[in-house]
């Protein structure tokens, strides 16, 4: 009994096991890293905790692109641990009537953004347990009410903080947004017969690989293994772009220097590339729905 | 009496909760991401100590372009909380008998740079409570007296990183400094007449959007409202670069993709933007004192 | 006797005081920051502990450039504090039978790499202690071993996060590698009679000063003072690209905007600039072994 006291005592002062918690808030934006844009909100965001860690996705996304941005932010979410909070600001609707919104998944991960289909992969790749829409009567860096153009700042980044830092909870970021989410038109890789088709939602950009949205499994169900001769089409629309037979690697190394392979990327999506060259600027590959892809075994 | 001894030690023990109100430091520079000078500047600053939590506003800045950087430091400084130390190399006199100072704001935001006209505008934004010049024969990292080109990792990430972690007071940076800081001349907007002029000092480099140094409350003194069309005319020096009626629209929905606007940036100053296009790259407009912005009220 | 239980519950609750020492982690890549794959990797070592410190040295490395590598992380390593882990994947050989290791250098600092010559500079400038094979079969995160080609987030940022955050031991690394750890040849600078020969290992490239291997040593072995006056040539292999007088300078405001200097750089060597202006541009100066300089007094 006589111990209860500085115990007590000991577990309000001593934070620091929960410290560990501390969620992390993880920016994306289309603002690049040349202006004092991404740092006005991460000074807004410390201003809200000096305990929040504060990371980015990526600001390079292409100014407005939001296929992009829910690609880039499917490759990263599943990384972070469950409670990261996302702020995602590929924002062409500032200002408009555009909702804010809050996505909590299955998973336990926070997207903070605006209604905009950016979060259309990480909503179909993680689950989606809620989504609240952003009360900005409650919701907003104060004395900010006057700006109307930069919500990343003054609505985002000061909710993400705050529900990293626990200073309000999810329910507390505002009523549950009953609408559905505005979602991204997404392609879906099928097998026809002998010709597995695809197409190009991004490039590993600074190596020039083309990924694909053709999975792992499909390739598998193709019997396809590591060694075999793959015919690859790549149409950008009704024009041929690029036609030939590359090997089905397992890893870059499988050939030589110079030369094309296929393979499974980090996402495990087949993929084609030259080994250390660039297989996207050597044949002009671009990326959308337009640009299509086809692999069947070479005969 | 006798839970004295374990709450006292209980005290000593944990420091969490101090731990809370770490100061940010926050480093700009001309240097760029490519090399490694900045991560050196973060090493130096860890070695301090590992509680300062670092972040950047841009390393981006066109090198040795002071006036650039001091819009910069503007735009992002405010929204950083009381105690955040910046530390801010743009240097082109870097090894010369420029003085290395420290600013403290009547805001208590500390400015760690060289004396050459980078904190004009931050220091006219949120008040000069004191400057202290470096002393260098104490503020200096140990071993380092023999490099002269490399001040921001030698000096400033020291001193500022000292200062952050609260290894030094203010006044142990150094004895006041006495002389006037340098200064830019910076040019101010006005109302003549029915014509509101002022001069370009910034892009909003990434979307092209350029910004004016017109103030959101000049617009209102005018009693232009969202809504009403103006007349814009920007000159290079004496040359008519643009010349043009747009909206003066409260966001950028107000008007549709492709087309002009005026609005108020998040600096609460007037710009003009293509909504979704690039303002800047279509009427090739650059910054400085020689472009000169003037805006009346369409007839 | 009775204050001894709090006292336990305390050191075993607090551990605040620890956390002072907790390791940065700091990560290099070709990747870039276009795309997620950073924050892939940094997501991995947030998963792994929450409290490590996370930063860059960069991840704008040219694509494969092992050499360029090598010296960005000299450049970087000596100023970040004992105990430090560096995790630098620049890859070609990603999937390949290349061996991955820790190198643990006398001055306590870690290196999580592929064996492909990265950590030559380093490990002769802080020395050997120990080389480790990392074995994958415990250092790998869990889940990922059907992908092989982004060792950088299933291998290496996990290794080292657990490495930084003490999960693991550097013994826990893996077995002591045994076989010589590939090493770049890197020439080495010399006096012949009155004439200092050396090489370009690397451009300071925001500013286009060129970076010599000559160092500041040799440059006083030869007598020369600042205010003296050095003949320099720059060869491409056997082709002259450069041959001029510069004046060996204390600091660039020794001479004037635009002109010519000799100076030692922040890693105390010789380096060739134009004060405010693009040695390597102006001239057309590359990097590498086959980029050569001489100095001598001018007659």
């Amino acid at each position: 009994m006589k111990y209860l006291i500085p115990i007590l005592l000991l577990s309000l002062a001593c934070s620091s096991p929960k410290e560990d918690n501390h969620r992390a808030l993880v920016f994306m934006s289309d603002f690049g890293l040349e202006d004092g844009a991404v740092s006005a909100m991460k000074g807004v965001a410390f201003s809200v905790s000096g305990k929040i860690r504060i990371f980015d996705v990526t600001h390079e996304i292409t100014p407005f692109n939001i296929y992009e941005a829910a690609n880039r932010l499917q490759q990263v979410a599943r990384y972070w641990p469950k409670g990261t909070v996302f702020v995602s600001i590929i924002d062409p609707g500032v200002g408009s009537a555009r909702k804010s919104i809050v996505l909590k998944t299955k998973s336990g991960h926070y997207f903070v953004t605006p209604d905009n289909g950016t979060i259309t992969l990480v909503a179909d790749a993680l689950g989606v347990e809620q989504v609240r829409e952003i009360d900005e009567t409650r919701n907003r860096l104060p004395g900010s009410a006057s700006s109307y153009t930069f919500h990343g700042r003054d609505v985002y980044a000061y909710t993400g903080a705050r529900l990293a830092a626990e200073v309000i909870t999810f329910e507390e970021v505002g009523p549950e947004f009953k609408q559905d989410m505005v979602r991204l038109k997404i392609p879906v890789a099928r097998i026809n017969g002998n010709v597995l088709s695809g197409m190009i939602p991004v490039l590993d950009v600074r190596y020039g690989n083309v990924w694909t949205n053709i999975s792992d499994s499909l390739v598998k169900e193709m019997q396809v293994k590591p060694g075999d001769k793959l015919h690859v089409t790549i149409h950008q629309d009704s024009v041929l772009r690029y036609e030939g037979d590359v090997p089905y690697a397992h890893t870059f190394d499988d050939v030589k220097v110079g030369e094309p392979l296929g393979y499974i990327n980090s996402l495990m999506n087949f993929s084609l590339a030259i080994n250390q060259g660039d297989f996207a600027a050597r044949h002009q590959i671009g990326t959308g729905e337009q640009w299509k892809v086809s692999l069947s075994r070479s005969k």
